[in-house]
């Protein structure tokens, strides 16, 4: 008999479940809303519910291995409790795990969002050639996760990775976080919109300022669109963040000398824009970059045969499921901890 | 019978060999100048030299595993070669290893000068009570090393641990490794030398300027003794230091979340200048940090009790013989490449 095992990813506005078998191979994913508002009881019912369903439907076939949840913020991975997360108001000091495996009588496994994301890419992704990588999740924060040997690197208390809170400028705009300055705050979606924000005020980026007013969907990925299309200012703002996220790369390719980081989550969709000014800008400030890829062979990856003696800077290939698989695997590992 | 090995510390000044037991207790130290001048053979003589007495004289006693060199620059540890070193000018691309196991029948281990500091204090210093650190060493320049698991972290080519070369200030002083801004500009002896030399230029230093221009041995050392006895401008030249280490470090602890982060080199000496204005920085960027060191614990560390669950940031124990003693154990654990 086959094995699966159920990943959970925990969001604050979509509750996303999903059965995958051992090979990596969706049996089937389930998208709910995440019914905040009820309550918190709500949410764990409706994700306990959709489990039992995922779980009775596929037990004849496959056996369960456990149950992975991924979920922003900060995590004690020791005690299976969340301690603060940033879409979750209310929940801080909850102890999910135990909660969900009384109600279950399943192990359940409770991560990282942003390390869920990173172990699906290194299983199923960018990342199923090496060992080692680390990930940067551009989305409304910047999060990230590390994969040693195969395995989430954790740290001590299990809250390794928080690459979105690297100093970028030391005196630079003020973060949640309590910092200033931190790669979040110029490689976000939020970021971006912040930056469009300030050009739109300055009154330098007409073009923005009418996208902005006339479309109720205005976003990052509308920005991107411009810069493409070859808005000057939407460009500049895109190269602010490959200006930022080279900045946090060279330090992370000096400091771990990884055969491969991958770039994940809805700001990488921006890639064509911002990668050139992030590759010249690592290729200035990493002089362990520079000794493992020669400047005639150009920076974008994905070649094959690199892997393992040239630092390779990629994209996801996942999209959003990246965490969905991850926290998967994240229960067939046993957590890892 | 016990098992030695030996430590060689092949720097541009000194050369220092020593024999140390498998409980880390030291046999013997020999130091010698590194006669550079007379070329490359005469200082590869000169070693071997050494260690044949060292190894013929504790042979009949004990078992020697191998010899262990630690050299400042980057080197490929697969082939054993120095590819760059800033104190061995004309060594570049020399296959260290191969030429001493040549002449010696004896296996070599060629490894970075910091990551062999790290593994030292690792070992007998002050990360006996973790398997996992990180370690900043400030000299000349700024080295790195990470020991996970108890064995040095190389990375994929052996160059990890470079955090002398994150970016502390995107557009700070230049860099010889190519960047601007790096924690080597700002926390080294060489740049405790440079910011003093600016506030003497500018005129508003009548302290430092009498004792550089009266002691021909005005050093980093001096200034730190100035500072201590109250001199504004040599305490203002610490506070940067300190700025610039709690950045770093902060990055580092957001990133890894290891149990320890230890502070060797010359410039640790300077300990009681810097580390306030560094504990503060650290506190304020580093959220892993907050979370695993409670503001009422005070952050000066030590507390055997903390050992695992709380971030210890603490001065080296060992001195310069934390390179010494880490190369020796390098070659006990078979390099660990």
């Amino acid at each position: 008999m086959k094995n699966f095992s159920i990943g959970v990813d925990l969001g604050g506005t979509n509750l996303r479940i999903a059965a995958v078998d051992e090979q990596g191979n969706l049996l089937e994913k389930v998208t709910l809303g995440t019914r905040l508002a009820l309550g918190r009881d709500q949410v764990i019912h409706d994700m306990c519910e959709a489990i039992r369903g995922l779980a009775a439907k596929y037990r004849d076939r496959a056996s369960l291995q456990g149950i992975g949840i991924g979920v922003a913020g900060i995590i004690d991975m020791r005690k299976g409790v969340l301690r603060e997360s940033p879409n979750l108001p209310g929940w801080a000091d909850y102890p999910v795990r135990a909660e969900i495996e009384k109600r279950l009588g399943t192990r359940v496994v409770l991560e990282n969002d942003a390390n869920c994301a990173a172990l699906g890419e290194k299983w199923l992704g960018a990342g199923r050639a090496v060992d080692d990588m680390a990930m940067l999740t551009l989305g409304t924060g910047v999060g990230g996760g590390i994969v040693l040997g195969g395995r989430i690197w954790h740290g001590m208390t299990g809250m390794a990775g928080e690459f979105g809170h690297m100093t970028i400028e030391p005196d630079g705009i003020p973060c949640k976080c309590g910092s200033r300055g931190c790669l979040e705050q110029y490689a976000s979606a939020t970021a971006v919109m912040r930056m469009v924000r300030e050009e739109i005020d300055a009154g330098v980026a007409p073009t923005l300022a009418r996208a902005a007013s006339s479309d109720p969907e205005f976003s990052a990925k509308s920005v991107y669109k411009l810069a493409i299309q070859g808005d000057g200012v939407a460009q500049h703002v895109f190269s602010l963040v490959g200006n930022a996220l080279g900045i946090a790369l060279a330090t992370m390719v000096n400091g771990l000398n990884l055969p491969m980081y991958v770039i994940g989550g809805g700001v990488s969709g921006a890639w064509d824009a911002f990668s050139p000014t992030m590759f010249r800008e690592v290729r200035e400030r990493s002089m362990v970059y520079a000794a493992t890829v020669p400047a005639q062979m150009g920076d974008s990856a994905q070649v094959e045969s690199g892997v393992g003696t040239r630092t390779i800077i990629t994209r996801a290939l996942l999209g959003s499921d990246a965490g969905l698989y991850g926290a998967a695997r994240v229960a067939m590992m046993g957590g890892g901890w």
